[in-house]
């Protein structure tokens, strides 16, 4: 039924809002095309937005989507994803979109994904953004830390891949 | 992929302790064979004794395994488990076995089970048990509640099964 | 403004429904009046029924009462409430009750009592029971476990407190 | 015991790093003692650093404080906690913090300070942060966005204080 490696893959998050402008959909859906492509797993939160047009893009190109639900009932999963796992959580089911990706990548995004680019940040797994946000410590100018900023969503696909696990 | 119906299926949870007997473990092994010959995904916390057992059953059948894990480290999921969801919140994780299956079958179990059982009971979803608990309210006899108990792994089955989502 | 004895005090819980007969309510409040009495802490789910009645009984005699609340908003917290502590983790905040306390007592009570009774067997604190929920594992006779049943508030109150920390 | 109006108290919260220069500590002490004298209780992570300090300051001002733990151990509360929360969430906890208190102060800290700021972002809850982070979205100028920055601690807490609840 599912290929008896399919619990080697890699998991990529793409993390980003419930709602975005129709370029950023257009980049969340390439950039689940890609993770697709690439044989990854793609992990979302499973609703709206950027959640949706990247688990519509990894769905087109005959991938394998997992959405981590901040509620309890699955109905609210966006209908291109393959497995809605249920956590009543709320928006703390953020730490759990990260805990389950071997890399993550943030596409635009309010203070959810602010939330779980920390998140990420905490746990040190590889972090790769577009267009999304900027973060500095203290007081020196704006620096993007550890979260690596990529012109385009190609170039984080390919360095979230490339990433040894 | 993986069949477009994916999301559709129905999902059982098995429930039961990390130890067990070698006979309990057999019944675990043929509930998930059941499980998995029946179209449905299995469900466990992932980890040894029945959640491992049901899981090797259900992998040997051609099903489909999601173990939901109390730690942050996916090796720490048995080798039958197809999609290890990690979670950080320690046996907290139970409620959220629970959440993720349409209908539960407890084997056997300790205190461990208990909880996983008061979380079915909590959320009114079908409780299948084999094995397991007794309880009762109050100070009368022991009833066995909304729990229905069954006499084999078959019966459990196919009563989960038959259930209306 | 406070003992600075504060954090050493015993922390108590008492478990049992949000509703409850007028007898049940009685019994306890005069358990929330005796933990009180032993200057111990007394910890509840902060909500209505038997959470209502012990903390009514813990400040009618000067105590001190935390709350754990399933939600976000103080306000559903009972009036008897010092420190409501919020969660947002719904029924999962059973598991934080048992957390913040040294010993649980259990009144009468329903599916959510048996879920935080459970956490208490798994956590291995002492969990004193009057008319509450009967359980044993297997098919054997209904034995109470190591759930200690007690026949009046009062004698599972002095069980509570002559638990060595 | 306890005043009959220690519900309607403002809390506060002190958030920022395990560890921190000797100067920062020195800000989140005065920080602490300045939330204490007026009345507010203080909630913090309960932990070192900068945790530490703060509810240091509360309690030579004669102040409360709650420290809400990421562990199971009360122990591992820092000395100057009165109520020593536990939650087994790990970083997870950083939510329940934010959600415990009317208003958040954010002293220097790394990435769990982040997190915790994203959630008082999330719940659009009043933030002051001091020599804290700088985040801003998109590709523009480094903005403090909802984050209201603050030169001193004393200018932190007189905002922090003076929120309508």
């Amino acid at each position: 039924m599912v290929n008896s490696d399919i619990k080697n893959r890699k998991r990529i998050a793409v993390i980003g809002g419930s709602k975005a402008t129709a370029e950023i959909l257009k980049m969340a859906h390439e950039c689940g095309r890609l993770i697709a492509e690439s044989g990854a797993i793609l992990v979302t939160g499973g609703l709206g937005g950027v959640m949706e047009a990247a688990s519509c893009g990894a769905k087109e190109a005959g991938g394998m989507t997992i959405g981590i639900l901040p509620g309890r009932d699955k109905e609210r999963a966006n209908k291109y994803i393959d497995f809605a796992i249920l956590t009543g959580l709320g928006e703390i089911r953020n730490a759990l979109v990260v805990m389950n990706a071997d890399s993550i990548i943030a596409i635009d995004g309010s203070h959810g994904t602010l939330n779980e680019i920390s998140y990420a940040l905490i746990s040190k797994k590889p972090l790769f953004a577009v267009k999304s946000w900027n973060i500095a410590q203290g007081e020196g100018e704006c620096k993007r830390g550890e979260l690596i900023h990529c012109e385009t969503v190609q170039e984080a696909v390919e360095k979230a891949i490339s990433v040894e696990a």
